[in-house]
């Protein structure tokens, strides 16, 4: 069998160029006569797969100087709790929009280690099921918030907000964006952000590594006795080689940065995914009614295409037909019901226009 | 160039059959049409990777049934944090047995969060820069204690508790294990102890994820309002599934331990083990004084073979020239000094076979 059209929502489709060359590499990485798996990580070959990575997230993503760099693990799951634990002051709170189940989760971690203000309409966006992005004027922001946090990109939802729409903190007040689920898909103004994390495995690589970009001056907010893999400052000062790190999930991630790189950048990935999005959502409105998308139009994720059929019987219908004929992962996460195309960077557009003819023969035997 | 012999302290050596099935697997995972990456982590082949690695440990290393197994991220480190904020009584404390660098650190973390004591004669082991293990006339333990912990092998300074030997907690006193560079090594008891973690990148597959085998009587004294992700009830509950698991990681652990199956279980690989330890061993014991051992024999790690030679510089000439032939990771950490030679289950006994040649030759023309 070959490969399949691979429309997961996370972990995800990889470039196939990516999976070659890891595949080409197992046995003997560059020479080492070793697997990278094998190698250590205090090993010139190790620090060369890291740092490079580091190089070219910072020039791909433009991220400053006073700006470090870490490759943690615990997936984002694990950034709800630890940037509470770093960051909310003792006396004082921080901010949280609510859009979606991804940012929910982010303040349900952070409650526990302090307090926290939901901001922007939420029991307005949660009776929608979570369908757009507050509005700035629906943003009630205090000036004096330990930090301001939203997530860019809602998974679930299929909710992201638009690159030139992004929350604006008060002045003084560090943004914190989770972009687990669009990190890398258009270019970025990093400088915006105090901190930037993402769970490698929509856009940037496997499961099992978080990337967070988090400016220097922050790092001085973190208390004492925190437990050491949860304190930023010590995984900036050993550069994420304070223990030993998912060595093979970063090379990869590695690899797929450069993948970015040699087929033009962000540049050329945020044009293509913008073309990919564009032409699901066409299917979408074009299909008269049939097919309804989740999201409302000014808050339509290029990530995740959610969108709902006439009925549940169609919607399983549908996700078992296409699985059938190797469209993969359509099915939608059951809080939103229906069906979800997610279109992370790696899907290629070969893809999209395979599930683009599904969707019309389907519409066409079942409208 | 061909593939080296590989006695790096972890990450470390995988069996070559098990890199030669990842290689060849890795553009369409048995039939799915994916990469194992790019599994979602909720379909049905990916359970299967994740329950049939299970059921595999379970089998090799006779865990009962009324334990749970968990794959987790964050390293041995993030257990030392983690076991802490889950059984540290708020009243009480708990007994580390100090026995090395890695004990250390199982204690630095430990403390930040509830009352530890050090037991032992830790002092006078650490004079003696841990060249042995305690025996049981100097453990001066607390039959009121949360838990008993101590590390069954320390890497840095190659001293090991014999299967036999291992520490008794006082009746109703939970025994912890750090079992990261022996876990799999040998046949296990697994009864005798409440939880025993392990770091997988020594003998269990590459870095990236831990293993952690649980009674299930100790979830009830999880407290409540833990982060999430270093909730021993929630990962349980939700079967390592909670969140994204290092699902890559999963499945390289599965391909060893169905290696350690193929080549005939833990008794095989204990038997293999000392018999490489032994030839190394011997190859210090039998140079005259011209190799030292750091630990003291009825300590002597299988895993981690420590020794000196009659001067630094010699040191420094039998590193660079075993590199040159081949031979890698045998420099020493830098805390004990010399040289150290890491023989964890996938070594293969050619490996040691040269190892050994290589020493004698070197004393031939050094000594």
């Amino acid at each position: 069998m070959e490969r399949v059209h691979n429309f997961n929502a996370g972990p995800a489709a990889l470039p196939l160029p990516v999976l070659e060359q890891a595949r080409d590499e197992m046995l003997n990485y560059r020479g080492s006569g070793m697997s990278v798996m094998e190698l250590s990580h205090r090993s010139a070959h190790f620090e060369g797969i890291i740092r490079q990575a580091e190089a070219d997230l910072r020039s791909l993503l433009g991220i400053p100087d006073h700006y470090s760099v870490l490759f943690l693990q615990g997936g984002a799951s694990l950034q709800f709790a630890m940037l509470a634990r770093n960051f909310i002051p003792s006396e004082g709170s921080a901010d949280y929009i609510l859009t979606g189940a991804w940012a929910k989760a982010a303040v349900r971690e952070a409650e526990k280690r302090g307090r926290v203000r939901v901001i922007g309409a939420a029991d307005a966006l949660e009776r929608d099921n979570f369908n757009h992005v507050p509005s700035p004027a629906e943003l009630d922001l205090d000036p004096k918030a330990g930090y301001l946090h939203f997530t860019s990109n809602e998974t679930i939802h299929g909710v992201e907000w638009a690159a030139d729409a992004e929350p604006e903190p008060p002045a003084g007040v560090p943004l914190i964006c989770d972009a687990s689920s669009n990190i890398a898909s258009r270019p970025l103004h990093a400088a915006k952000y105090a901190m930037i994390y993402a769970g490698a495995q929509k856009n940037l690589g496997p499961a099992g590594v978080t990337l967070v970009v988090l400016r220097n001056d922050l790092l001085e907010r973190v208390p004492s006795r925190l437990p050491v893999v949860l304190d930023y400052k010590a995984m900036a000062e050993n550069k994420s080689l304070y223990n030993t790190p998912p060595c093979f999930s970063i090379y990869m991630v590695g690899l797929v940065l450069k993948w970015v790189k040699d087929i033009g950048g962000l540049e050329e990935v945020a044009r293509r995914n913008a073309t990919k999005a564009t032409k699901v959502y066409k299917a979408i409105d074009d299909s008269g009614g049939f097919y309804r998308g989740h999201a409302r139009p000014d808050s339509r994720s290029r990530m995740n295409v959610t969108f709902r059929l006439p009925s549940e019987d169609l919607e399983k219908k549908f996700a078992r037909e296409s699985d059938a004929q190797g469209l993969v992962g359509l099915k939608g996460h059951r809080s939103v019901g229906g069906l979800r195309a997610s279109l992370y960077n790696a899907l290629p557009m070969e893809s999209v226009e395979v599930l683009v003819q599904f969707m019309g023969e389907f519409l066409r035997k079942n409208g």
